[in-house]
């Protein structure tokens, strides 16, 4: 199976930014980790600071991937754009977080990206991304 | 006469997004149908998913068109950048939405866009655009 | 085809209340406008001071009109009743305001009423009831 | 001098209505009081329990009245049509409450009403009255 | 006994509106029902679209009726003229209403005439009716 | 038919709590007039202080019960388990409450149970029980 | 009779200050005005830019004078300290204003002051005072 | 390792709920699925409509367990003795749903539970379980 | 004299709770000291984690007992049903928390038992528990 | 050791203010009270109407005395320029209140300078003090 | 140049309040900062704990100074008095705070002072003093 | 020493824009003014309408900047994704306004980027930002 894994801004810093919320590896450490724990899966990653990159992207990958895991980072809580995107989207998409927003600020709190997808998941650093891949695979294999 | 059509993020994908809403034509549909119905007057289509290729070209229109008539999908309810770039703009704007605003999802039904030009018409799926266009007309020949 | 225009409380002072707002045409002026754009089509001009009466005019209008314009005036941010008559009828309607609503004060922005209906048109001044007449006539020759 | 006088809905009940908050009086005694307390003018006395009645009063009365003394008893909190009639209107108005409305229920805490006006007067029963007369005359003679 | 039982505004299109919410049965047809289920009682009814005559109508009931059923309609959400009307009122009042209001839109799950009266009805359909003068010659037996 | 009665917290106590907003009776007196009033029906009473045990009894009384008429006191403003129960539960439920909520405490004009049944009776004292059981027939008879 | 007129924080300016909301005259021009217009009663005039002194006063008045009119000025809004005072003052008190509060910036629309009072008029300028007078000493002639 | 499952208020009900927000598995067929999945740990599943027996539980379970999957049910959005609970426990603690929260009630969108834990995952019917399996398991091994 | 203390979820486990929050001892050791304080009285000590079982035992207590002192733990911030409870009792009760309420999360600023009760202590750890019986002392020695 | 305790705004007329909040002591007699159940301590008193001479009075305290006793009336719920001070001070502080502030008007729920101290004790009149030198005297033997 | 610096309340106690908002140095440290980096100016320095005394002095200064650098405290959040103070003086004001107040507690994020003059600078410790006298210095050398 | 200056969305357009609140300077107009006024330090300026751009900047300035001043323009009050880039972000950092803030309409009035840097400056027009290098320069040579 073939997945798309986006990530939104900043989130190519990760390892500079606060540890205690992100954890310290970097984003390629991350992409090694998902590549070697699903080594029979073939993964793109993708990472923009841009919000139009993002809603371009999404609209184009129904055609080359099974399933979409997405950290949309800080339009999470902003983007009705990138929300009306996904909410096109026909393949699966699984939306996960870094640090668990339920103890983050409060303008954290709500995802308005979450709300047309599948499902999400918060808080376990770059296990959330190993766990949306394990659950992608059980969706897709039904 | 020479207007300015901008439509900002996912509406390049009309005809796919859920038809109830938007209707069931394409955005290249709805391009030719402008096109027909005022076959006197020039129009030119712009679309991008990105808010700040639509803050430019607001920046720019003022001194190639006669008028701008503006979907800016889900940028209406979060872009404060287009906002403000709408207000600096010296020819009239009329904003268009598809569907009616006042039926969908809370955080759809306020505008922050409207609040600085002309009008904005709301609910018509393609004509819409025709209205826009209709009452563009009837401003520009005072 | 044959419409019927309705127009709200204070409607029938046009011309003396605030012009910035309202435009400098009175109420027949208005009337007068639309029956010569539209020479081909009957209308038939409506104005009340009274919530109830204009309840009571929508619920016998679908037998013989084929379509409604209503400019609700103040009770569109106050009337659940005339919201529940608009819902009620069935053939299509239109909503006009001749200010533009988004730069009014607060309590003028949100309309219980347009929720119910085809959709809504605000800030063209008189134009507004054009475009109305002209988007009724698209949506009843489909 | 002449004065319209105006009491909404339920103002023809006073004497029986909850006496500590609106006085053991009836509509017809306070009329009396005024016409007698200020006997060399003249006073037009019109009650109506219908909004828009009151709207229609208030359009007329400026060719046959120096000033208008206005209870709009519980439409002051939900009448914006009363509220844009008054906006319209060109002689001075006074807005009055029997009771005082800062001890009252939230919902009568706010006039829409009042906003629009010279200024308004809580709290003294049918003393209120008079001193808006008092007001007017002052207003009137500058 | 003798009962007044008041509708508001589109009550009177009962058996047309939207049949989940308000059942299949015509104003008469609910009229009949009630003056067959209590043949001993006599009862008038009244439907008014028009607020004032509703308060005017409440205002004059306590000198003929023994208690009154209201279905106030939308104007249960935004009147305070009959609110203030049913607070004056010595005779019973029960409110009822057709549909299940905690199901229905936030704007209708406040009801700003109940909390002036003895108590409420909601969501039995005509059965509100029925249970209503239940209730009512129940309290009127102590 | 059989029918399940449910009182939540505090009920017990009735006859000993605020009189004027829950009658004289005891909730063994409200039980005897149930009994009387519908001698041809039989009823189980259930009182628990408990939204365990509320949500538990509710889980298993649709193989023994025609209905359910259920005062959850103070858990109608915080249960969502309760409303959970309810939502999940296949025989018609009646919410009934011995004060008129509406003149109570701000807190308790929000009943999140009753959103999920057919409806509910607020301000009749033991009466809203009587009512209850009135209704729950006429549905029942359909 | 003797009155106490007190002025707070800023209206020692008046006449400086934006003339459209305050009026042209001075402080002691209006107090010139007050004394002149009631020559038969005595006044004694008090300002300070002080909350405390203001409580003091108020505290000490019941001993000294028939009456209170005070214009909080911006304390109205803020002072629970005066408000205190004020529901402890055994003598009537009317509170002014020079401007329509409902006109006003939305922080003033609120008097915390004003709920504990005989009641208040706001907008009529320096006639505000006078009118405060003619209800006191009709209120005292009781 | 050893797992404790807690399962809140009607998750004893599975299989008999929406299905759509729910899916169409039993409770015990999700127990089946998570110990077949993980083979080489051992789980204890505990269900209960008691806000206090969860907290009990909770309270107890760091000796025996090596962490908590809990699925609080109509708790999470209304028991801060659950939360507490949580906050005490020195063992990793994963929350799931079986719906998307982000697409339910506004009511719902709120855990007061999940802001004192790891993290959580919701919108993956039975599979949120397993997930939350694979995660501990994954933070367990560090 | 005799008193009850209860204690309600989670308070079982003091002194292994955030310390700084709570103090370091545990609910034994608090109920020695106040024993040993207060050697005349005699004192009933109780800890439930259930809502229902805490009503339950408040509705008994005004039998056994001449007053109550009350930490409701996170029931303070969610439960009308011990609200309720509380007001039907007729002997003082005091709430005491450990912890001072107005530092901590905003959640737990509102205490909805505390508005039916003598008074509430908050902030002193084991010495409010003390502060409440002194009170309760002076209170039932007058 | 030695004690300041400061009373605020109005507190000088204790025993002329409502005495169903405050009881019916004046302010003598509290502080005769408080000397002579605690004969051992010394005590300094001071009231003032003057929101900044209590902020100057607590920057001066803590040369002089062991903790401090505050009842800063109404200006709780308003000086965020007392609370800053009294979070500058490193002597022990104990707020108090004659009446149980969560009985009492919703402005009077918030306590702002409550949230940088000890803690603080409310609805128990003059007993509020007595308990809070019994709790300064159990923190300061530490 | 002349210049009147004015500390609100608790700034007179500098360098002892927590370091990390407001910096090590003491009131007349800064003070003697500012009149050695602007030494061609006279600066006269005025610090009060009393809101009546800082709008006594604004109510004086425009005769004698160039401008003001005020730092409200604690007032900026709660004063009307010293808005309206601001408003009415027609030299330049600017407002300084040591520590950023888009960091601090919620009721620092709002200052109703600054709406009314010329701007304001947050967050720079001594240097917001600094800064504001080089502002006002362009400002005034236009 | 060597700045960054970063101008968010229609800051190029300066000069054009509504001047009382901007000032009738161009964008290069002010970068003129700050190198002249500054001649000893180096700047780089940087003007874009694009979030991602800004975003991409901010995380690549460390390496080659002592500090940066920055204007977001409309995305201060949008933009998550530029707060998190700023608080990445290692080197000082001022945000700058022209215009008054508090001045304007509400949604201006938060900013959510200044809440992560050292502090802000608004309502000066050009010399915002010349005091914003002031600033800087001060920080640094600490």
């Amino acid at each position: 199976m073939k997945f798309l894994v986006i990530n939104g801004p900043n989130l190519n810093l990760l390892g500079v930014r606060d540890k205690s919320h992100y954890g310290a590896l970097t984003l390629s450490d991350i992409e090694r980790i998902i590549t070697k724990e699903f080594s029979d899966d073939r993964f793109e990653f993708f990472q923009s600071n841009f919000e139009g990159e993002i809603v371009s992207i999404i609209q184009k990958s129904e055609d080359y991937f099974d399933g979409i895991i997405i950290n949309p980072g800080g339009y999470s809580h902003t983007s009705v754009a990138i929300r009306d995107a996904l909410e096109i989207c026909k393949i699966p998409v699984i939306e996960v977080h870094l640090s668990n927003l339920a103890r983050r600020e409060d303008f954290r709190k709500t995802s308005i990206t979450a709300s047309v997808i599948e499902g999400y998941i918060s808080g376990f650093k770059e296990n959330s991304y190993l766990a949306a891949v394990y659950l992608l695979k059980k969706r897709l294999s039904l």
